[in-house]
């Protein structure tokens, strides 16, 4: 295979990028200077073999623990659990949210084969048990039909502990139209509404 | 700046990839096994340092004359004239093609400072005056504004030596439906109308 053969098929394993795209980033590589490819080549190779789990919370990081976990202004006594370590961005994205966090490393999926010894619960109950350094834990899984269930599941396990366990609100997304709203998120919104105008 | 950053970073310099696919795919990387990675990282840095134009005919190549060029079994008294190197692949998966190529490099585009200077056309020429080895020169450069343009310029400049000059045959693409056709493809289908039925 040649080397332009080889590439073509290295990116078109990555996910949503299929034959003809993995041809045109190809060429596209072809078209840049050489060190521009070189520099593509290494952060590819960086992140394979710096980056590993934080032992402490599962986010991905080269240092360990993780930059969140280390910070003193982080507030340790409120853990955000979401299922994957790019979930760990989206969460930081808001900018509103100033404690830790806990990546399950995955969803509940018993067809799947995921059941909650395939995900970090054990680590996450550990946390949630030791001592009174946790206050609140809140479950930030997808609002998806497995998330739901995940929260579900790690709701009943961490209530008998005596931490505040909440959700994040469900609703219409800020920006979005009423018009294309599904009616299941219609529905959340309409029973989650905010009295107005009285203090 | 973090290897993840980083990564996210390169990725998003590739055509068509935006910075939230660009950490997708990051994430999707660090899932997977390291040796996945590294395949990554080899088959880029690859193409930057092992692939280069063929010196005959302008392909990108790891050997030099080209495979294309090199090879006994195509005609070289036929050249076709692509824009690109990755139009010889397009012409290639037709099966239809049995000569060589000559890639230009790009299109004539004033706008952009591209002028004949700035493409293989000398060298085009060049390899057309060459004795009599070249009996016909197809001119395959893509059916846009620009294409043609590029196409008109070199037909002008290739007619005088006597050689053969044909254009790739333009009408509605095979599979396609004739509603969603525009309407210049379908004026160019309607004046290449070819008689059915007498021989």
């Amino acid at each position: 295979m040649s080397a332009i053969e080889e590439l073509v098929a290295e990116f078109a394993k990555l996910p949503g990028i299929g034959r003809k795209t993995a041809q045109r980033l190809t060429y596209f590589l072809l078209k840049q200077p050489r060190e521009e490819t070189a520099r593509l080549a290494r952060a590819v190779a960086a992140v394979g073999e710096r980056v590993h789990a934080c032992s402490r919370c599962g986010n991905l990081t080269e240092a360990d623990p993780c930059g969140i976990c280390a910070d003193p202004r982080r507030d340790q006594g409120v853990v955000c659990v979401v299922e994957e370590a790019s979930d760990v961005l989206a969460v930081e994205r808001s900018g509103e949210y100033h404690g830790v966090y806990h990546v399950l490393g995955g969803r509940l999926s018993p067809l799947d084969g995921v059941g909650p010894d395939q995900l970090s619960v054990a680590a996450l109950l550990a946390r949630a048990q030791n001592g009174a350094a946790v206050r609140e834990i809140i479950l930030a899984t997808n609002p998806s039909v497995e998330g739901e269930a995940t929260a579900h599941y790690l709701e009943r396990l961490l209530q008998p502990l005596g931490i505040g366990v909440s959700r994040l609100a469900r609703g219409l997304p800020v920006g979005s139209e009423l018009e294309y709203a599904d009616g299941e998120t219609i529905a959340q919104a309409i029973s989650a509404r905010r009295p107005v105008g009285r203090e």
